[in-house]
């Protein structure tokens, strides 16, 4: 296994009273998205970053009955080599791992850096989240999916989202003129992730946030054709949810759905320069129980926490040839819906939330199971690890079919 | 009523997706501790800095069972004229109020930005849980209060606290050679709260942390003698108690108090450029907590948590001689114990965690009372709001006495 790693690289980092010097960890430096020192900033975003947080509310946790499977005995096959558990764990840069088959916890691990009390930055899985909101919204007569854009956001009248719909963005189908030329320090990309509050403005630079950003990208190709992922419409679905709702997003994630799952904790969200929301942290569990939403279709208990169509919706998937057309080799047959990643496979579709360095949500209603899992890999794309994450998923779904049966 | 003011300062501060650029607020500009920002970021204060969360535990939160008494009826006498209830609160700065007798809360109520599930600055309260937590170890063994504060901590040998005791530094009996020159930007206090991350550096100054700053106090005078009440002391008290402990005060925290206090929410604590926790945030009924079990001594239930004795030691006070020397024209017949302000009054005592700009929790023991209080006023000192927050628990007090009976 020349990709095997010990999961324990973050060890002396932000240790002692007070750290060396040497080993402490800042968002001013830019060290906060460096590796290793993502192993243990992505468990500590709060201590790092300013933070709003998701009220749980104050009804008591939904439990997660425990029934452990020996998953750690699984073999991971792949094309590329068999893994072991452990092997697949840990070259994936797994912080931490849960499983949930009919709402039992059959599986959770918590390595590296991370605990079950922490709350882990999602990355893009909050995408899915406010997709969620966003059909909420829709199905609230809030939001009109096939309204143009600058009928909730005028400020993007004369930008790329002029002419395009909320749906456009909610498919990440929109023409946009983008440039990713990551060697350029004004470049679009570089410009936009500024503002996002990702990393630090340049310096003698005043930090800015999308609202100023956003308006000045332009228009290229058409919307509502090829699916096309890119980062700042999802910064645009989630301006359009707080305008249109007159509500700060963790409002709206707390009413609709954090205060209906049963969390054990607030989750909180990473913020741009100008206060927006935007990356959430969330503690496994948790994650999980967000997961356990999706699965049911939205209901929790007897209560209908979000109308079932919603899920009816998305599990029926995206386009799958204007997702063809994107050209991910991980993902044949997949498709994206309301900012869901959707596996079409054996006659069933599954759902993905996918964050960077590894985050990832993955709902299969037909087996019943939820999957959650955290990592803090060295590298961003998603796609990168799915050599060993979708065989490993494939290896749980079989293996818990198996010991369990399923539906 | 010349200093009754409306508590809606903070109207249009942070409002708006984004808000207007005039009406952000930032922790970098400086604009996180002027006024009337204040009234928003002291409810606020994790989405403007970084954030450390002292974990509430698993278990259910314990209920405040509510029963109102009409308190807003009350008039305040006082020497310099009496007041109406909402004339106290509004020309207190009141943000929030919780009054507890016998746990159940006889009167709870949330003005200006304040709200139940936000977590409030607690300012110098925080000295009380610390108080608590040395306490704790002192019982453990872990420390001895009658050690010299360098066999803890090496590196103050040849600072101020070079010769001065634990017990010194809890009760602030150190002779300390402390310039508080507001109009010198290098006078020994700005050189100290910047090192405590409360305001940002200086221009193009590298933030620095409480272990760079306090080695170069010096010593004035003697320790184990006056009352003198400085901020270094307690940062020397939160290290001493990390550094002995070996562990993070929001562990220390969590493990001896928090998890056992039922709170409904975890607490969190500010950061020094160093990453050591400084000033904690909390929600109003958890702070109300607290205070119920310093009123029980320790015993939440049938659990004993913290042992009796530490109460029974800060419940018989300090040196009031000590004490008087200082000179509090406010508190008369006070003294001051382990973090905790004493007041000797009708032959009992009761305890108060005071915290800048008008935070206090209130324990009267023999009463049964506890009163949470969080405000935002326009200056920092207490002892500027005692004419109007002494004389409103004094007719709490009574009223509640009368109302409800004493034991």
């Amino acid at each position: 296994m020349d990709d095997t790693r010990v999961t324990t690289e973050a060890d002396g980092w932000m240790r002692g009273f007070p750290p060396p010097p040497e080993r402490r960890i800042r968002f001013s430096d830019g060290s906060f998205n460096e590796w290793p020192q993502r192993r243990w900033t992505y468990n500590h975003v709060e201590e790092l970053v300013p933070t709003r947080a998701v009220w749980r509310g104050r009804g008591p946790a939904i439990a997660l009955p425990v029934s452990p499977l020996p998953l750690d005995g699984l073999r991971i096959d792949r094309a590329a080599g068999a893994l072991s558990w452990d092997e697949a764990l840990e070259s994936s840069y797994t912080d931490s791992l849960l499983v949930l088959h009919r709402g039992e916890a059959v599986y959770e691990t918590y390595l590296a850096e991370s605990a079950p009390h922490l709350r882990h930055l999602i990355m893009s899985c909050s995408k899915s989240m406010v997709g969620l909101i966003a059909e909420s919204l829709i199905r609230d007569g809030v939001i009109d999916p096939l309204a143009p854009v600058p009928t909730i956001l005028p400020e993007l009248a004369a930008s790329a989202w002029g002419d395009a719909t909320v749906r456009d963005v909610m498919d990440m189908r929109v023409g946009l003129d983008y440039d990713e030329d990551y060697t350029d320090p004004d470049s679009d990309v570089w410009r936009f992730i500024r503002c996002t509050g990702m990393i630090p403005p340049l310096p003698g630079q005043e930090a800015i946030g999308p609202a100023d950003v956003l308006p000045t990208f332009n228009k290229r190709g058409e919307h509502g054709q090829e699916f096309s992922y890119q980062e700042p419409n999802i910064f645009v679905l989630s301006w359009l949810v707080r305008r249109a709702a007159q509500a700060p997003l963790v409002e709206l994630v707390s009413d609709r759905i954090w205060q209906h799952i049963g969390a054990e904790h607030d989750c909180t969200h990473m913020l741009d320069p100008s206060g927006g929301e935007t990356m959430p942290a969330m503690t496994l569990r948790d994650f999980g129980r967000w997961g356990q939403l999706v699965l049911t279709r939205g209901r929790v208990g007897d209560r209908q926490v979000l109308p079932a169509e919603i899920f009816d919706d998305i599990f029926q998937g995206g386009d799958q040839a204007a997702f063809a057309s994107a050209g991910y080799d991980t993902l044949p047959d997949w498709s994206y819906r309301s900012q869901w990643w959707v596996r079409h496979i054996d006659g069933r579709t599954c759902l993905q939330a996918r964050g960077a360095y590894g985050q990832f949500l993955y709902i299969d209603q037909v087996n019943e199971l939820v999957i959650a899992r955290f990592g803090s890999a060295k590298e961003a794309p998603s796609y990168l690890l799915d050599h060993i994450l979708l065989p490993t998923i494939d290896a749980i779904t079989d293996f818990v079919a198996k010991e369990r049966g399923s539906s």
